[in-house]
């Protein structure tokens, strides 16, 4: 019998490889070193766990002071790092603001102990050695071996489990800490409670909140385990006692009610089997949803079995495109698919309960419910790029982002939505735009909700910068730090709810958001043609320095990018800018200029890596830039400066990403670019055209209907379109409609070495 | 219809004033003083609520240093005090542990000041002055003006909601401080996390989290206004700004969604009309479930009504015993009996949730949930009392015990149950003598889950002080510093189980535990007949000092008075100490010796108030004491010392308490004895007979069957029991049964100015 199971996982498995044509090109160690903030760990596509090693233990801040070094840990790997602290169980993908890192847990066999120690001297602590030798990672499978034990480590993961297999050396004690007080954005007092309570022998169910980057975040959670505990305790460094002045037990050793402030538990293991299977199901309503989580995703499934789903479940999202081209283009092209697939993350247990920005429960209905939307990045090609290929999940994160909007005290979308909390972070009210771009493509939403949602959140009477923005027509510098910036994308914020507001009839609205939606020319100034913020008194700041990213009134982008800022009416920025010659020359001069060192030598999201002439891909404002060209009378430059972008900014290798991934939006950039058109505009249903990159890409949509692009020969030497047909017609538009791509779709470019200038 | 709806109300009142026949000699301002730890705020019985002024902010702590001053305001309220800090909403009803004060509110006229200020300086803070000649108390109503505003406070409440009316002076500003920082069992770090969100401009929601005696305490509120909100916000003294480097907005003004781990909030009115309504109800649960206590309870009645309503609810809990007496002795009764409906308190919703021992939510599935179990208090006279007056609630608690052991992860029944949490306060595992006692005397509960729960209680393997006990059958002196009282109340509680054996067949427990009942022979040094902690070895404490309470082996309590605390087996205890002779010596002695005030003058417990002779009234161990003469040939003195109990210990008067009140316990003893008779080991269905203190007592059963116990005559000149007849029949028996005090009873005394020394 057990000879037949095994046959039978073999077979599993040789399918699964066999199976396997698009996922065995990802390389999720891409991102890992420097600025991507990529984990390399397991997760299931858009899974709410997401089980990775950390690599260091650098606090957020000590006694409030800003600690630099953290930066880099916003995914909590750097792979220069050699060792590693522990296996956590949530970590964002890519993002400049760092949070998570819940329910550490790392395998040990000799002396207890139960602080992480340091970098400089891991034997001061649980912490390990590794070698990169030892590890291998894959979509939803890591590996490695920690030095200092010898055991191997391996991981997997179902949408709301993460799953463990320890092998320790033979004979060796087997013993794993529990760290709830580890974490990432880490400081002396971010946990604010956790427990942990000891079922059975095999169960250990509990919760830690946190204060961190989201505000109060709950994590609660059950592990499994694959054979009994037979010896626990735990330290708390802070609260050394239960209250209550009748001392009765050891509360430190075996006793299964564990709570505190800094709760590091640790639980021993027969050695006699090498090894051990760990199962930690997490949820954001309860304990009895975690284990709800683990019985109906993982519970009687061994490791392999998991790991098996778990390939099979990215197969299936990745395998909806199919590609050609060199092994490094795949790898860079799958690995960018990938990084859309992370977040947004479900955030619902699998009875539909999830927790809301109310802090309450909610039932979610009809729908799934998704958190961490890093939508400042995420609204311009991430949820554009799922619109495209996974329609049914984009909406139902318009769906959560709505639910958010009904249950936010504060009465708006989400900005950055993380884990039930509103993180606050960056400008605008994006959320607009990836709802308004849902609906006038036609997602299955409630149009008089989704306006109503619009509308309350570009009002929301509890932001004073807003509020000054609707009475001067822009943001005053005077009130607001990065007043420029703001009123560029308030401007194109509002065009996308006018968009929206056509699309279902409400011409009073459409009216309103249109006036609304020319603002950004208020903050361009007529002397330099440059958007430059001003003051509540109609005077431009004067001695603006386009090229200085901080204290001109803009935020991560300096005038030179920013100024490009006004997707929704290049037409009409060129007229704020001296016409079309001066814009095309301004679009010229950004790729081409030097940067002078200065500009940037502070900045921890910009290096040299990043930059081409003045523009930087790896801060997200001028991701459309580079298709502006269209606009102009010379639209071939797109197709030339995609192409660089695209060979310099994206490479198959750790430091790969010439800049944060940000959730999604750099690889989402990557996608699109690569297929020949992006979404330079999201809340109108045209996709300006680059130009392909590969030889040939099929998608695969979700009506079952097809969107092919062939362009045979493509390459750096012919990165030039001679000519376009779709449907076998000659094209001679600029852009694509959604409803071209999505009603099955023939893309042909014949590419050519030189610019076709009549096109 | 105003006048028509003023006419109804003025019926209602006088109707209500009409039918106060007997609550209205309740005084709860009996016990606000010294030792009693009672409050004079406004609770429904057995309510969620009890909504009461606090009248200083004395820390319990100061960087882990335990504050002996904290220990009078177990209950917030001191009736020396000068000011008032607020009214907070939930308070533990005479207990010598503290905790609770939970969201305190002040109204506020001058200047803004969201610190409570010193009692020293008032004017420092938001507290206020004010004079007990302003103050009145009434079972579920408050009033007092405070002097520093002028504003007069009323209070009422409804099981789940605390009820605030406030009249502002003409004109003046109308402000209330919402301070949810403010606790008692107060210090620095005790809140966790409080929430607070601004759903409309006359509701707010929110909650906080406390990590007091109850570790983990989470209190959820809903607050709705009479008058809309026109401006409010707060101070977060530790942490100033809300997380996310970009600082959108002002936090801190007519934000709606304010959090943090030390808020205090106001919220300003017009000041047109001079009053103010103010409901607060809370939940374990979650805000949607305080919400729903609001709207179940409290919306849409005006203060009044409420008012109304509860006194009406006092009434009918109080008017089930009738009684003839002076007032002051009505007083006493009444408020003693009062003092028995207050805690236990409900803990669920409306809709049946609450928040059990695991920190999940659960149903309650045909029980009312309750908790604030004090049971090494209660066990004794409370809930036998309730068993008798009030049948349904009590056993509701015993079914909410067992639910607390379903979910406990220690497999215990409660020991201190409070809100949640379990507060390991005191010795013992009473819990068992509760279900045991509602057992036997037959309460609708499961008798197989009750026995599997108490079994279990009584071998929990998490406290080896218990394993010691059950290894040597005794607890030995080397590892537990109260072994000699722990052996006594550990064999008590088993023979309580062996009862509860006996009652479902189980005749194996009932035989193991029946041995483990007589353990406490095994802590009796027979070379001095007292009760003697006892080494691992076997050795007693050589150099016992039986009148000294600590470091002698006992818990509030010295080895005079808990060597006679077997109420199980009074004739084995004879044994134990030489013989009838020297039991009824000894118990001469406890009451007629004059203790040397060095053995009392350093307890917080114990006065020269609360003593006779070495009989200390105030600490729980003694309460069967004065019954024991029954078992004598001196029955007779029982029926002297009741009496100078009842006169001494309780008096209508804010002192009038000789001790804490424990939670009814310390009132349940009153009513017993008053009445006549006393459960001296619960557990068993006897009450063994004391004298009457009052000429007439009727009691109106829930099976609406009456106990009526007549003594025409009695004072404290006829104290003395002549002859009994129990239903017209002369009783020769020293005790009644249950079943007789329950069948339709009427018992008749006829007293004397001498003892019957035959009887």
């Amino acid at each position: 019998m057990k000879r037949f199971l095994l046959l039978l996982l073999w077979g599993l498995l040789a399918a699964a490889t066999l199976s396997a044509q698009v996922s065995r090109y990802v390389n999720p160690m891409i991102g890992t070193a420097g600025m991507g903030h990529c984990f390399p760990g397991a997760c299931a596509p858009f899974g709410a766990v997401q089980l990775s090693p950390d690599t260091d233990t650098i606090p957020h801040n000590i006694n409030g002071k800003y600690q630099p070094r953290a930066y880099a840990y916003c995914a909590g790997y750097q792979y220069e790092d050699n060792t590693i602290v522990g296996f956590s169980h949530t970590h964002l993908s890519g993002t400049g603001h760092s949070d998570l890192g819940d329910i550490l847990i790392m395998p040990q066999t000799g002396a207890l102990q139960l602080t992480p120690g340091t970098k400089e001297d891991p034997d001061s602590g649980y912490r390990q050695r590794f070698s990169h030798d030892t590890e291998h990672a894959e979509p939803g499978y890591y590996e490695v071996t920690l030095a200092d034990s010898g055991v191997r480590a391996r991981l997997t993961a179902t949408q709301r489990v993460g799953v463990h297999q320890y092998t320790f050396p033979k004979g060796s004690p087997q013993r794993l800490v529990v760290d709830l007080l580890h974490g990432i954005y880490n400081y002396d007092g971010k946990v604010l409670w956790s427990s942990l309570r000891v079922v059975s022998d095999t169960l250990v169910v509990g919760f830690r909140i946190t204060d961190g980057w989201a505000r109060f975040n709950q994590t609660y959670f059950a592990i499994s385990f694959s054979k009994p505990i037979v010896n626990y305790g735990y330290a708390d460094r802070r609260q050394p006692d239960y209250r209550g002045f009748w001392r009765k037990f050891d509360l430190h050793h075996n006793f299964p009610d564990i709570a505190g402030r800094d709760v590091t538990a640790y639980f021993e293991f027969d050695a006699e089997a090498p090894e051990l299977e760990v199962k930690v199901a997490l949820s954001g309503v309860s304990t009895e949803g975690a284990q709800k989580n683990l019985a109906a995703e993982a519970a009687g499934k061994s490791f392999d079995t998991i790991r098996l789903e778990t390939a099979a479940a990215w197969e299936k999202e990745l395998g909806v495109v199919e590609i050609e081209g060199t092994d490094d283009q795949k790898a860079s092209f799958y690995t960018a698919l990938y990084h859309t697939m992370i977040n947004p993350s479900v955030y619902m247990d699998v009875d539909g309960c999830y927790r809301g920005i109310d802090g309450g429960v909610h039932q979610a209905e009809g729908f799934t419910n998704y958190t961490i939307f890093s939508l400042w990045d995420t609204y311009r090609a991430e949820h554009p790029l799922l619109g495209l290929l996974k329609p049914g999940r984009n909406t139902d994160m318009v769906r959560s982002m709505l639910a958010h909007w009904r249950q936010n005290p504060v009465g708006m979308l989400p900005v950055w939505s993380l884990q039930g909390n509103e993180g606050w972070c960056m400008t605008g009210y994006h959320a607009v735009s990836v709802v308004a771009d849902a609906l006038v493509k036609g997602a299955a939403i409630n149009p008089e909700e989704a306006l109503a949602a619009m509308v309350a959140t570009a009002n929301c009477p509890y932001l004073p910068t807003l509020q000054d923005y609707i009475r001067c027509s822009y943001a005053p510098f005077d009130a607001d730090a990065t007043a420029a910036s703001n009123t560029l994308e308030y401007a194109y914020d509002d065009w996308c709810i006018a968009q929206a507001a056509l699309y279902t009839g409400r011409k009073d609205i459409a009216e309103e958001f249109g006036r609304r939606a020319l603002n950004y020319r208020n903050t361009f100034d007529p002397a330099s043609g440059f958007a430059t913020p001003r003051y509540r008194d109609g005077r431009f700041k004067p001695d603006l320095d386009p090229l200085q990213t901080y204290g001109e009134g803009f935020i991560e982008g300096n005038s030179w990018n920013f100024s490009f800022h006004v997707p929704q009416d290049p037409e009409g920025l060129m007229a704020c800018m001296g016409g079309e010659k001066v814009f095309r020359e301004r679009l010229d001069a950004l790729f081409e200029m030097e940067l002078p060192e200065r500009y940037y030598a502070d900045n921890e999201d910009i290096t040299a890596d990043c930059l081409i002439g003045g523009y930087v891909h790896g801060n997200e404002p001028s991701h459309h830039v580079p298709y502006l060209y269209a606009w102009t009378t010379q639209p071939w430059k797109t197709q030339d400066r995609i192409r660089t972008i695209l060979d310099r900014m994206y490479r198959n290798d750790i430091r790969g990403l010439g800049g944060n991934d940000d959730c999604g939006q750099m690889s989402a950039w990557y996608v699109f670019s690569a297929m020949g058109f992006y979404p330079v505009a999201p809340g109108s249903d045209r996709y300006v055209i680059g130009a392909p990159y590969l030889p040939y890409v099929k998608v695969t949509l979700e009506s079952g209907k097809t969107l092919e692009i062939k362009a045979p020969g493509v390459s750096d030497s012919k990165r030039y379109i001679r000519r376009i047909r779709l449907n076998g017609q000659p094209l001679r538009r600029r852009y694509l409609t959604h409803e071209e791509l999505t009603g099955g779709c023939m893309l042909e470019f014949e590419m050519d070495s030189r610019p076709n200038k009549r096109l």
